[in-house]
């Protein structure tokens, strides 16, 4: 190795591979690990997270990093060093105690809020929960520090590179004079048809497993380089040659389960469709950022599936699986049943249209928490403000409320925003996706998702982080992020 | 932390979190992993392995062991600091690239064997074995000089601490003596008397997990801590917390599955009772050794379920849950059955009464090539050489020969020997517990297995690696491994 810039490949070859190793044991954690094996786990997972940071904070790391910027290196070669280098400054920002400290205590308050949220015991978390945002404030300013951003930027540009809050408050508070009205449009529009029907169960288990891996299959998922499993919160784990996506199955309502694993499936398709080769293990050869991330399950689910071309091929395989008779399990039926509008408390069960309301209002309260503006004691009243003002609704108990996700309570703190900064892309690609190739709507019609997987493949998964978001989404789509593509979908899909 | 020993147990601690963590990625290759998976798992058991290997090599080691030496100790922390010893001898011993080839070098010929073995093809996999036993010299000869013994000695030490092949020598000698006559007179015996009666299957997969649940549960397994699952090679892996147990059902035979189950559930059981607390990520924590694993799963399947007091707890079970009828659920017919004697090509396959003669062939043909004395290429042949002689029936082919396990092409040279020799510790361990706690037995019958259980938790579970594989049994018998009591097991149980 005569490059500094091959010394660099190495070391994040090595921290990679930790990634995966860790990937694999969250994953377990989730899906196969008895509880007995909770704290030795956390141990597992706490020292691998340690050696991954070690890996790229080697005391020559400045030197090295400085010495490749002088190599001649080809444009990927160029486009890694420099995703090298944000990881540098976000690892180097955090010492090793800190970093050990957070993987430990994010371990701890997971499995106290696994405990507290059914009991809609706020209280019973609250200090673990503290110790949480006390370690990660701590790591938030180091990387403010760093970054020359805020503190928390520093957190969000963890999730999201180079996003920054200034510009998710205007599209925010674009989104926020546009949505009550649009809302309730949406609610008269709805109220002004017939309720859909909702079909029937019980709908056992294997028979919906059947029906997904059916759909996952058209979709374009591998299953020789990846599986499907069950857990209480879905999620896409594993890495490209070993995807790992999971469901949480509902024997009344298969329908949301169904769009779940659609869901996951365009997480695991951006995955598997990531630069192989060499770039494989290298910051270059990552999925871009959250925004991208969940831009691939929204495009899945929102845009390509919850449609009329979808369920014309999806329905009568539906009814085929389930032995289902009668007007449900029309096409037109269950396209109404997927696009139902409803104010609800829980995130994960928003439709399109409220979704972006429940985020929001965990953005401005993580924000204020961060900055130190508000005492974590408050979090629930405060949350509960929100829902009121932005909703028109109360959560009745913590469970409903500030206790639903995992986020906060396992350390993930700035990712929220890329949940609706996703969405919005999601309509973007997807509406450039079909004026590229005209082919990609009536193929979907015929459960042919090849052309639209393959403008995918091209214009974002193989892409992995050699462009920045914004780039990526300027050379896919010939603009930068434009809400305006996003609310247009909404009020054609629900106003129409 | 002001002694030396103090900084030697933080250090062996995290050599043990990543063998936790190896033990859950090796277990979740074998019973969950997609086939596209297996490169990048083989690149994170490579490199974890050669982090784990540098926790207990850092060049300081030897004085840390030195000074620890002088230090104050109490019993444990000074067998740990033999222990220790132990470990850093067999680790500093192989340079980290050498572990870094081996561990890549295994991953590969286990795939070319998982091919090679049903096609019969052992042209296939030479190659790549060739690789794996010239790596494995290469380990052997370092650890002999480091050990002072021989270059086999020195690998079977790694499995079976302080055993030496002269003492098996003997110990294999003495058996091959017995077994010939033996065998023909169990067989006479077996000839004499009505053949037992198989249950006409097909047995339902969910039922006879069922039953291997109920049964797990009576012999102690604690599925808060461990669970059960499929792969092709059962095995017993995790640790402590989160023991995983494997399966290979068949749906002509339960009866052969479920010992199977019970089988690991013995060595299950083992890894459950080992010392807690500050012992569990200590060397001194640890298992024995595999002559005493292998013991405790013997001693579960082979002394306390293939036995009349068992089968008569265990037949109205079976029946029950197959629904079955007829003079084949009987008790006696069953353990008929279950005591079958057959020469037969397949090891993992073979009665008690065969299996030291599947186990002599391999020590003899493993020795013979690790110490240089024979060509690779020969193997097929002098293993069919051995059937002959040993057993006298020939292998028609690879597959049903020197392709039937995976040990060499896993990378375990030495480790045969010691299924014989927990044998015949299980013979002697579960005689000794009889004579001291006499309602052992009868509880059995009872289908209680707690009498049992607590004898092994005091006498050889609790005890991790505090004392000598010798002295367990010394203490725990009140004599050596003596081989007279395994032959009175099996003459009592296949003449009388």
């Amino acid at each position: 190795m005569s490059r500094a810039y091959d010394r660099l490949e190495a070391r994040f070859k090595n921290a990679s591979v930790l990634g995966d190793a860790l990937s694999v044991l969250h994953w377990d954690m989730a899906t196969m690990m008895p509880d007995g094996g909770a704290e030795a786990r956390a141990e597992q997972l706490a020292l691998l997270k340690t050696l991954a940071h070690q890996a790229v904070t080697a005391d020559d790391m400045a030197d090295l990093l400085a010495a490749a910027e002088g190599e001649a290196l080809d444009d990927w070669e160029r486009a890694n060093l420099r995703e090298m280098r944000r990881d540098w400054v976000h690892a180097a920002a955090v010492p090793a105690d800190l970093v050990d400290a957070m993987a430990k205590a994010e371990s701890v308050c997971e499995m106290i809020w696994r405990q507290a949220r059914p009991n809609a015991d706020f209280a019973a978390v609250l200090p673990s929960l503290r110790e949480i945002l006390n370690l990660t404030r701590q790591a938030g300013e180091a990387k403010a520090e760093a970054l020359g951003v805020g503190i928390y930027d520093a957190l969000l540009d963890q999730y999201e590179p180079d996003a920054r809050s200034a510009e998710i408050d205007a599209v925010f508070a674009d989104l926020e004079t546009f949505l009550p009205d649009f809302i309730a449009q949406a609610l008269d529009a709805q109220a002004a048809r017939p309720d859909p029907i909702s079909p029937q169960g019980p709908f056992a288990i294997e028979k919906q497993k059947e029906l997904g891996h059916k759909i996952m299959a058209c979709l374009g998922f591998d299953f020789h380089r990846g599986r499907q499993d069950v857990s209480a919160h879905p999620f896409c784990g594993g890495y490209p040659e070993d995807v790992r996506i999971t469901t949480r199955y509902d024997a009344d309502n298969f329908f949301s389960a169904l769009m779940g694993v659609i869901h996951e499936t365009g997480h695991a398709l951006y995955d598997f469709g990531l630069p192989g080769g060499r770039w494989r293990t290298q910051p270059v050869g990552r999925a871009r950022g959250m925004q991208i991330h969940e831009s691939q399950s929204l495009l899945m689910e929102m845009q390509a599936c919850r449609s009329r071309p979808f369920l014309t091929f999806a329905a009568p395989l539906m009814k085929e699986t389930f032995g289902g008779h009668g007007p449900a399990w029309e096409a037109e039926n269950l396209y109404r049943l997927g696009t139902r509008v409803k104010r609800g408390f829980i995130r994960v069960d928003a439709d399109e249209c409220t979704y972006p309301a429940h985020v929001i209002i965990r953005y401005r309260l993580e924000k204020t928490l961060i900055e130190g503006r508000m005492d974590l004691a408050d979090l629930p009243a405060a949350w509960n403000d929100g829902y009121a003002r932005l909703l028109g609704i109360t959560p009745p108990d913590d469970r409903l409320g500030c206790l639903q996700d995992i986020h906060w309570y396992g350390g993930s703190w700035g990712y929220f925003p890329t949940y609706t900064l996703g969405a919005m892309s999601a309509a973007q690609l997807f509406a450039a996706a079909k004026l590229a190739d005209p082919q990609i709507e009536p193929a979907i019609a015929q459960g042919n998702f090849a052309p639209l997987l393959s403008w995918l493949r091209t214009n974002v998964h193989g892409q992995g982080s050699s462009l920045s978001t914004t780039d990526l989404l300027r050379k896919a789509t010939g603009k930068p992020l434009d809400a305006g593509v996003f609310k247009a979908h909404l009020t054609k899909r629900y106003l129409d």
